[in-house]
């Protein structure tokens, strides 16, 4: 066991997605695994995602009756698929001898705001689950989804499970969070492209923070975002076997045992798509106007450059999400004749590829090495951006997996 | 309008079971049904059950991970077939531009005991609705569901739809609760093998108790209860066209107006199972021990028939549901040796015939008609049981749709 969780308090909290129990085989594994931390004296929280494709198939079913379907009814309907996982786990763990509850987002008290399909969590009740675990139970409860102060059921977005179970661990003063998952943990690159991609053993909240925004899945950005905020060891492990994982944690308690990675890992992010507006005035205010009305439209935009081209006139390109295209051309649209844009071009074969590390910000001449070594190899870069510890660039989408294979060649992430 | 229903306060509720909302057109036809009331100025309350085969899917579910799953886990797991076609209504209203708001039945304050799986409800929430109400929604409950005091979920049994719409009339002090369903109301015989069955108009609640016993499946024993106890109106109506259904209601107001039937109708059930026992001391108190363990066992015995026979030693035949034999067997063969039990038969191929009418009471005879009709025709009757409104008998399970036929034809059903 690591030095950093051997004052256990004894509380573990576990989440496993929806791959994990994706059949009732799997549910079978994960109430196995539940029992083995239980026997150990473990008062276990188990928080679950919906079997494997019910919240798509749920989605299918509402898009046949409307293209915007209501949001609180959409958490009403989609806060079923949590619910349904987490019955079947208990009564797994319940038939094969262990005691077990399930437990629904409000029967747990996971207070949000009412943001219905993107809810943060205001509150986490701890009444409930220490009640059930005076009775020996097992806990689980399910994830995803919160209730407002007004009763009604939220859903916390896409990937929400995993800020259930770090809200959940912060609650009960859990020593960590295991989050389980279809990988070993975070590596150093995707795996599928670059076959010598090593395990990261640990990571900081903000190397994983970039992680996920710049494109890696392992681990929800909002999850991460509390975890750091509220101090939650989170441990992403296999759900397969029992090798430990990647830890993700405040580095700076472990800084005098060993020196931070430079570069941690490279990521890439394929689903974005550029906006090139031309020919905009280049006055005070004229961008801030554009980029509000992105705001109000709930589009995140990216990356963002600015030129300023002849006769006073700017250019600006962005990149924002492939799903984000059509409100953002109808904002556009919209702005064209109040902000004087001459045109507007829409490029969707971009890609954006990412070097993260924490010991960047200390060591100068780790952008000029990315930007050297994708250049060297005849990669144009179309845009750049950088942060303290990550640096991304556009490129053509189709060299992608060259360029990814690339950095982690140059930067010699395959060693640890 | 009928005459009983004009002071109607203004409050509607409708059910719709599973099969009409068994598809998403199916969900739109009843969006338009409760948009038309809506728009006649009533304050519209749905219940809905869950689509089609989603309950029976969900056991499926459980019965891959258990034989005999946690009540309490199967009420969180069944509850969820509910809330999604609760809030597929609810979308479906909203998107044709009415105002709607689906409740689980924790939201809308249904509470119930703690008998898992059966539960009874205690109490029925009215300001959530009403607030509802007063921002102009049609609210949609999830039928068949309640929670605890301990916030936990339960479900109230099979059809337990209908009683969630019964309770919710009743407490909202509805004049009268829409019951669709896919037939046009409680007929005379059933339709399928009685070929000139006419639907009957009004029943009272006792001979609609009745018929629900006696396997007619068009209202759920326990709603009818429900509404004979609080004086609730039921109008049992087809989903798919807007003819008047049948009434269900307190008769006794109606009696100036209209001589009661005779017989109001036939019914079958082939879902029943003859249990003898023979051998038994002819002692006080030793069928009583029998019949409960069966009690405990939550075995419904519906007939008995005991005869002493030699030696001062009797013979108990009895009839189960089909689905209880197995824990009945059990139970007898636990009881045979301190019973002194001599054999039991069991007889699978039995079914029950039964008459129903209100007016029997004050018409002797009507048995004997009865007796006579099945007899002249060599239909042999192996028990009897009578109460005053309903008279029923086992036959040979071959024989039940002759029986019917010829019951109907002999007490002139047809005709009004």
């Amino acid at each position: 066991m690591n030095w950093w969780i051997m004052d256990d308090n004894n509380i573990v909290v576990m989440k496993f997605g929806g791959t994990s129990v994706g059949t009732i085989e799997k549910i079978n594994k994960v109430a196995d695994r539940a029992i083995i931390a239980n026997k150990e004296g473990k008062n276990v929280v188990i928080t679950v995602s919906a079997m494997g494709d019910t919240t798509d198939d749920l989605i299918g079913l509402s898009a046949k009756i409307s293209n915007n379907p209501s949001r609180r009814e959409m958490d009403m309907l989609l806060s079923t698929g949590e619910q349904v996982s987490s019955s079947l786990l208990a009564m797994a763990i319940i038939e094969k001898g262990a005691k077990a509850v399930s437990l629904t987002g409000y029967q747990t008290g996971i207070l949000t705001d009412d943001t219905f399909s993107e809810a943060k969590i205001l509150d986490v009740g701890k009444k409930r689950i220490f009640k059930e675990f005076s009775k020996g139970n097992i806990v689980i409860v399910a994830g995803f989804q919160g209730v407002t102060s007004e009763c009604d059921i939220t859903t916390l977005g896409r990937g929400g499970s995993d800020t259930t179970a770090v809200a959940l661990a912060s609650a009960l003063g859990a020593k960590y969070c295991e989050i389980f998952t279809d990988v070993e943990g975070v590596f150093t690159g995707d795996p599928n492209i670059i076959t010598n991609a090593r395990k990261i053993n640990i990571l900081s909240y903000d190397e994983m923070l970039e992680f996920a925004s710049s494109g890696a899945k392992v681990l929800h950005l909002r999850a991460v975002e509390y975890a750091k905020n509220h101090e939650v060891i989170i441990h992403v492990r296999s759900s397969f076997n029992n090798n430990e994982g990647t830890w993700v944690m405040n580095t700076e308690s472990v800084n005098d045992k060993m020196e931070q990675a430079v570069v941690s890992g490279v990521s890439y992010d394929t689903n974005q798509v550029k906006i090139s507006v031309f020919g905009i005035p280049d006055v005070p205010g004229v961008a801030a106007r554009l980029f509000s009305e992105f705001a109000e439209a709930h589009i995140n935009v990216d990356m963002i450059v600015q030129n300023v081209s002849e006769k006073g006139k700017a250019a600006i390109s962005l990149t924002i999400k492939n799903e984000d295209l059509k409100i953002a051309k109808e904002v556009i649209d919209r702005m064209k004749i109040t902000l004087h844009i001459e045109s507007v071009e829409v490029d969707t074969d971009i890609a954006k590829v990412s070097i993260v590390g924490a010991g960047m910000k200390s060591h100068p001449g780790v952008a000029s090495k990315m930007f050297s070594c994708l250049g060297e190899n005849n990669i144009n870069i179309e845009m750049i951006s950088t942060s303290p510890i990550i640096i991304s660039c556009v490129l053509r989408k189709d060299r992608v997996k060259e360029a990814i294979r690339l950095l982690h060649d140059c930067f010699s992430l395959e060693k640890e």
